[in-house]
């Protein structure tokens, strides 16, 4: 339990002095300017932390949906909103925003979340002229309160299968909803047990007897401050965190609603009780709708990657501070983040919360171009699904695993309420469940690679889409991804021909890039094959593609890990010389090392490092923490967490 | 997302059929008796859980006790205190009933870990007679309540660096316990903020201004219900989870005891100010107090590996009711547990758990042994300590993941408070910390094994064991493991001869055992050979040894699951034939297969498995899977957790 030699690793190394103010612009971007205002609300709101812990449920409740109101009129959380209704009509910003406040306390978030994201993107995306003109600008200033009620106690991520019925009525020109069992009541919904007025209502529309699938209705819940007559609302209670909203049950006992209640977008009911929509094919249909539902993921995403930032600075601060063990008699006790131990197990995590910063911030923009018709077509919205279904299940995990490390690095204290990690942890453990089990989200990622994406797959049911994956598309990327293609496009970059998974330096990021980019390609190749054998020995289509899911969530996850990987090198790429490219460039490293060191039973299993490089990679590693070591605490003050939000008096004074 | 093929996996597979209840019998042993009378208070206080939730702290605090205090009228708690005093005088029957309570609430296991581990186990094994006489009667029936003050704000893993000073004052035979300030305040004490009438301070003895090290004092801190004068106490709040107990902050300040308050079975000090021990070397003799604490590490291991029953009861039986996705059009939506990918989620976590379930019983046994008088030498105490530290270490990180594991798999319904797991992971979290944190415990099991449990050991301090280490002891360590001598071994046990890592089965027991104990001994072989090169190069001992402390925690983490993989393989050995020897012996080959692979890279790095074989263990673990699926229900049901204690209605029903 000695010390890490404190001597420079390295014969020649100078260590980067890094400007932690020029590091925070990096970070911050074209965002800073809202940053800095949602920075200026929470240190205005700090007290919330606090009162988390002190008031009761509902009093507590009732304060965050104040803090929340008080914030929607500062114009934070309306940035994703038209300006004609008072929104501030920059998607990107709102998505920024959304990041930043997820260093505060986490009810505060998810409320904006539930209020602004899913009830008012519903209103935004799914819904036309007549309904933003009487929602939007209410809904805006927070004095509107809805909720979002797709999930059913029994239908979760199969959004398709939901029991809720909305049937159109022609004689009184209404749809009347209806929950037919608890299975189908609407379940963990947030804002539903005390704020929401409105109920965005996903239900299985019914129109002359034949079912047109899932859409979605505006239903009053609340009048008044009463429940409507037809509603039956349920508290879910107590839950492990985020206490602070109010998640619910509702059921619809044939509750009335007028025609003009269909957020008819995409599809319509004619007063006569004709069903039309531009939109032929139902799949299609359904998943345009539901593609509305990105803008969450891609928000949850950048919220978990602001959870690893609080807490690894936390633990960061206390392990520069705290002091266990002597290393030889009669001498001062050691700093913790002086041990290789403990340098082993913070800086890697803070090496890849960088490296989810910058994928983040391209899933971003690509959201942005999107949302603001600058690069709108299906391809470029499959892929940025994709992506952020991805970044959202890598990210939320690694919020996890991060919280959990931390907490425990800084022992009992980490343990007590006063300091942060009871209410992190609590609070952020459902980020990999909602907007999409992570498990679920990989599955679809893995299935866009083997679709290359095609806008066909939409129009496919489970079957359907399992029959194309395995006809043209998995041909397709069976050659696409041949070892033979991609070797040739590696060699062309990297010294050493053929060898250069031998030869190559390890600090070279084309080396690192190869690496995972191999991996991925050499996954789905493997993937596509399996498939194809399967089908071509006459099994049956389901039954072969569960035999593969596992195959499935490992080739989404090194997707997902190279695009990751890709963002970090191009970013230092991207920086002017100096100590912030020198520092982010040795966390490149460590990232992308310590990503392949994790990982290094595949590139051995396929003939991509052999032992000795294996080993190498592992000193590599200890190396680059060595080096990483004096910069952390400037690493983790540029993420520009104001002082207030590190609240553990115990652990970082 | 469609099933696995239900089919049977291999041709000629019979599926065993298992009796519940003979299995029960084969967990619960030769404890059956006391873990059914903990059963069934349990049962008797179910509402503890619901309460946990409703009651306000101080409510909750105190209804605690009085369950604790009920609980102890039944002979639960007393198990490990002789009979003359009211105890049951079995110490391995007080493990298991600690075991099996850890399936209820934890505050209440905590509050009898607390009372009659800590505090009671201190007084009966630091202390002599006339505290025997004084105390043992009344703190086993929970009417005297009292604390174990050792940890400090400043000090929890360095406990000879304790601040808190107790001066012997000749004149008046008293003792002076002094808090030097705030670092020195004890700190996360369980019954100090509100319960405990006495408690047992670690303190620096000074007699005659000479520093005699850390020793225990039996401190009154309140009297009649009042803070004792001198004393200060305050409340640590509340925390992550256990908020049932009572944990607080005490400073002293000149606080008088008697001379009779020094627990003095080790040491003491005579009225005339004479310090006397039997124990010359001060490093031995507070590591002699120090061991005492065994008892209290592997009850919270044994705590930690129910609680992952609990928190995968829940998940299993969940996932054979849920239901999400079809595998074609028009079929029923498939159940979970028939999901490949859902298998490999919780069937290997149940199977470590059986294994871990079998080596906690081995450590049991021995502790028994040792504390009964039946083997107590000091090479067998410095193995149980070994084994108590690796134990502890596995077992509280198996829970913490299982926990996290089991509630993500139960999706947004695992996240309600209504169901286990808030409380599950709020409470058990600090489970990885305390009595012991594990990184600090496996570096523990780590010099063990370099010095082979020399009893040596204890009289060094930190920088005589680095030397004495890097002396002898490593050189005995790199004969003893070489790998000539190794193979050997192994080479008559296997078929294959020298090809034994390509030849055996990999269902072949001996092929797995063969395997994780070449793991430790390289392991350890290599570390030794690490060490000495850095001290054959005169570098400094103390880095030497922090640059290797990640291979500390390797081979420690290598030792613990090689003894866990023996007791599993040999359990099953010991069982007659039949439905239950065959279904362990799944779940052994599951456990031992899953563990190589986890570790693949090593064995790869280290010419012990082929690319080949390293892919087809992890076939072989998928098959495993399919075959463990129809038996998983009954293998979690085996582990006679009371009804009431899978408190996940909208999750079991």
């Amino acid at each position: 339990m000695a010390p890490e030699n404190a001597s420079a690793p390295a014969t020649g190394y100078v260590q980067p002095d890094v400007d932690v103010p020029s590091l925070t612009s990096v970070l911050d971007g074209e965002y800073a300017g809202i940053r800095d205002l949602v920075r200026t609300n929470l240190a205005t709101y700090a007290s919330v932390l606090e009162e988390a812990d002190e008031l009761g449920i509902d009093a507590f409740r009732d304060r965050v949906r104040d803090v929340v109101v008080k914030m929607a009129a500062t114009g934070q959380t309306g940035m994703g909103f038209p300006a004609e209704y008072g929104g501030g009509g920059d998607v990107g910003a709102s998505i920024a925003a959304f990041e930043t406040l997820a260093f505060g306390d986490l009810s505060v978030l998810v409320k904006v979340g539930v209020q602004f994201g899913l009830f008012g993107g519903a209103i935004l995306h799914l819904g036309t002229g007549r309904h933003h003109a009487a929602y939007l600008p209410d809904l805006i200033t927070g004095e509107l309160m809805g909720c979002f009620a797709m999930t059913e106690t029994g239908h979760g991520s199969n959004v398709q299968a939901l029991g809720t019925v909305a049937r159109y009525d022609t004689a009184s020109r209404e749809f009347v909803i209806t929950t037919p069992g608890d299975h189908a009541r609407k379940d963990y919904i947030g804002n539903a047990a005390r704020h929401a007025e409105l109920a965005v209502v996903f239900a299985q529309l019914e129109v002359d007897g034949s079912s047109q699938g899932v859409h979605a209705f505006v239903v009053p819940i609340r009048v008044g401050g009463q429940t409507a007559p037809g509603v039956r609302i349920e508290d879910d209670g107590r839950k492990m965190g985020l206490n602070g909203v109010d998640n619910g049950r509702i059921w619809f006992d044939g509750v009335r609603v007028p025609r003009e209640a269909l957020l008819n977008r995409f599809a319509d009911v004619s007063p006569e009780g004709v069903y039309e929509s531009a939109i032929d094919n139902p799949n299609r249909r359904f998943f345009t709708m539901l593609g509305t539902l990105v803008q969450g993921r891609v928000s949850v995403a950048g919220a978990g990657i602001s959870v690893a930032k609080v807490a690894l600075s936390i633990a960061t601060k206390y392990a520069v501070r705290r002091r266990q063990f002597e290393a030889a008699p009669d001498t001062e006790e050691q700093l913790l983040l002086d041990y290789g131990l403990h340098q082993r197990r913070l800086l890697p995590l803070i090496a890849r919360t960088y490296a989810l910063h910058f994928a983040q911030d391209e899933v971003r923009a690509q959201l942005h171009e999107v949302f603001s018709g600058i690069e709108d077509d299906a391809q470029a919205r499959r892929r940025l699904e994709s992506r952020a279904a991805g970044i959202k299940a890598l990210g939320t995990w690694h919020a996890t695993g991060v919280v959990q490390e931390c907490r425990e690095a800084c022992g009992g204290g980490g343990y007590l309420a006063i300091n942060r990690f009871a209410a992190l942890k609590g609070d952020s453990d459902v980020f990999t469940t909602f907007e999409g089990d992570n498990h679920v989200l990989l599955q679809l990622v893995g299935k866009g690679l083997l679709t290359d994406h095609a806008s066909e797959f939409e129009d496919l049911d489970q079957l359907g889409m399992v029959r194309y994956v395995t006809g043209l598309a998995v041909e397709t990327v069976i050659e696409r991804t041949s070892a033979h293609k991609l070797l040739e496009r590696v060699r062309d970059l990297l010294p050493g021909g053929d060898e250069w998974d031998r030869e190559a330096g390890l600090l070279d990021s084309e080396y690192q890039l190869a690496m995972v980019r191999f991996r991925e390609e050499h996954m789905l190749a493997g993937l596509a094959r399996r498939i194809k054998r399967g089908i071509d020995q006459k099994r049956d289509p389901g039954a072969v593609f569960s035999q593969v899911q596992d195959h499935v969530i490992a080739v989404a996850r090194a997707h997902v890990e190279r695009l990751v990987t890709e963002a970090f090198v191009d970013k230092v790429r991207g920086l002017p010389e100096g100590g912030e490219k020198t520092a982010l460039a040795l966390l490149c490293d460590l990232f992308a090392l310590s990503t392949i060191e994790a990982d290094r039973a595949w590139f051995m299993e396929h003939g991509r490092l052999t032992v000795q490089r294996s080993k190498a990679i592992s000193r590599e590693v200890n190396d680059l923490c060595r080096k990483v070591r004096p910069l952390a605490v400037d690493l983790v003050d540029a993420w520009g967490i104001p002082a207030a939000m590190l609240r553990a008096p115990d652990l970082v004074g």
